[in-house]
């Protein structure tokens, strides 16, 4: 059933690639379609698809258990694919911007020695190619503008989010004392939480005919899962205790003098010579300045207190979710929660 | 009038400007406030505005004299600033990919030492900006929806037409072989033309509540326009012999093996061994070949050559305006024409 959807979505793929590269509003030359072919299939199938896989579970549970119609699975696959585009496109612009070298276990797309810095326009070219899907697909639906509008806003919330992110982290000298919870919460809810967590669910209420201003609790929700997910997951966690193996590449936080979760928590619980500590070694390209600071997390015991929010915010979240008036809605949640807590297991 | 014009739309700007600082999708820090103000005002309104204030001219020639209201003068200048802004969020990313120093006459904003890659993300901010406006003020007309498709088709076929520049002009050995009339002309017509062109009276179009889709013909005229605009102004022409103080920056056309029109008519020209010399001589960062070159151009004698292209382009679009149906019309296309032909005098 799983790996059935997962084929299905994959078809879904190569029906809208193909579309793309015969868009009648360029005149394409050879070698720029296959520019393209290649770019879209190094950058934009080669993740876990949970996010746009979560489109079409997310719309099942909103239509009860009804069967879907071929076309209606198709769409769902479709406004799946537009979120796997933005990610795509988010993250071969984020690499270049990080100075990363692997990304999905594979060199990032802009250290192929052919490509460099025309990275930066395949970027713009997936961004581009989500409203010529929709445009395709949707342009008769009620819910087009409303579609339109969504992706829109998303965008702009999540470059925001890497924009506080980036000027935090790198602009002027390196200053820890800049780092605090409140700005880590709004990077990893902006850069991350919105894109990865509402615009799923968001797609899947606008396709079941839903007004999305009606659904302000369901987006608060998901925000605050999102976020508990990327202080658990990705670029926080894993990055410091997750062997390179695991997660499909090296992580570069503590170097790269990033805000994230363990040292803004580090900073809280520190005391004034661990404080002096970390000041003195985040953020410092020497190996043996980042094998210092993980002690410190260690010493900190940051792997018990991060167990301890968890569960926490896992309780939160049941209970919020518990409270929602509609069942369906009630399992949308539950899919995404019962998802992130089985990562970690 | 003119510059009345101008200093109403510069209120504008400021007006969006405080708008777009205060938008209510994000939550914004000081640092982040005073960045974005800052990235904009070094940006977006230092160009001439031609492309934004050739909106409201248009508009008011679709009006037939009839005097415009505030709001319509109002909303006329904001899809001007959408224009200006999307021309800055091209060329911010286009600085980047293209190594360049200067732009408008200060640094490229990439080369802040400050700013450096965060430039990237500045870029899609930029971008972002577009939507957050036409959302706020044209949410409730009947047209926003078609301004969403317009703007969007119209920045795919501009990251179109600059991957084929980028591809042809930086993958593999540079090969001028690759070079001839028709790919130049794709390039031009999809980088340029259309954003610069064709958008601002697409605009204007559409704010007179006209569909589109009866309009091919002004498209075609306008595209045809900004093709020979092009070939004449800037990258190309003026990039060889307009001194540096100016056109604003300093063209490196024939360090960048790029393919312009000078030198796809080069070659077209070119004897054997004018041919071999060129291939010689082209994309080196030798100003000694960059000489060479130019003394090549000026022996086939390519500013005659211009010269003759340029009067016969002028006769063909006159007379494909004069034979358009609409007076109103025929003036949106007359004036620009003047435009244009007015920049070499």
């Amino acid at each position: 059933m799983g790996s059935d959807l997962k084929a299905k979505f994959l078809e879904v793929y190569a029906a809208l690639k193909s579309e793309l590269l015969d868009d009648p509003a360029f005149e394409w030359t050879d070698d720029s379609r296959q520019w393209v072919d290649r770019m879209l299939d190094y950058n934009v199938p080669g993740g876990k698809l949970n996010r746009g896989l979560s489109v079409i579970d997310s719309y099942k549970f909103l239509q009860e258990g009804k069967e879907l119609t071929d076309d209606e699975v198709f769409l769902a696959c479709a406004l799946g694919w537009c979120i796997e585009w933005l990610q795509a496109y988010f993250l071969v612009l984020d690499d270049i911007m990080d100075n990363s070298h692997t990304r999905r276990g594979q060199p990032c797309w802009y250290k192929l020695p052919k490509v460099g810095l025309i990275a930066v326009n395949d970027g713009i070219i997936l961004r581009n190619h989500i409203p010529r899907i929709l445009k395709k697909h949707f342009r008769g639906k009620p819910y087009y503008v409303d579609l339109l509008d969504l992706f829109n806003e998303v965008e702009f919330q999540t470059a925001s989010g890497q924009m506080i992110d980036l000027i935090t982290t790198l602009v002027g000298e390196k200053d820890l004392s800049k780092y605090s919870l409140p700005i880590h919460r709004r990077i990893v809810q902006y850069k991350t939480a919105y894109y990865s967590f509402y615009l799923p669910v968001a797609c899947a209420l606008l396709m079941s005919g839903e007004n999305l201003d009606n659904h302000v609790d369901v987006k608060n929700i998901l925000i605050e899962m999102g976020t508990y997910f990327q202080v658990q997951a990705s670029d926080d966690y894993l990055d410091c205790f997750g062997a390179p193996e695991v997660i499909g590449k090296i992580g570069t936080d503590i170097e790269d003098f990033k805000c994230s979760w363990l040292v803004v928590k580090a900073l809280e619980l520190a005391n004034e010579e661990q404080t002096k500590f970390l000041f003195e070694n985040y953020g410092k390209e020497d190996p043996a300045c980042v094998a210092k600071v993980k002690e410190l997390y260690n010493a900190l015991n940051l792997k018990g207190v991060f167990e301890d929010y968890e569960s926490k915010s896992y309780e939160k979240l049941i209970n919020f979710i518990d409270a929602h008036p509609s069942k369906a809605v009630q399992e949308v949640l539950k899919s995404f929660l019962g998802k992130i807590y089985k990562r970690q297991k």
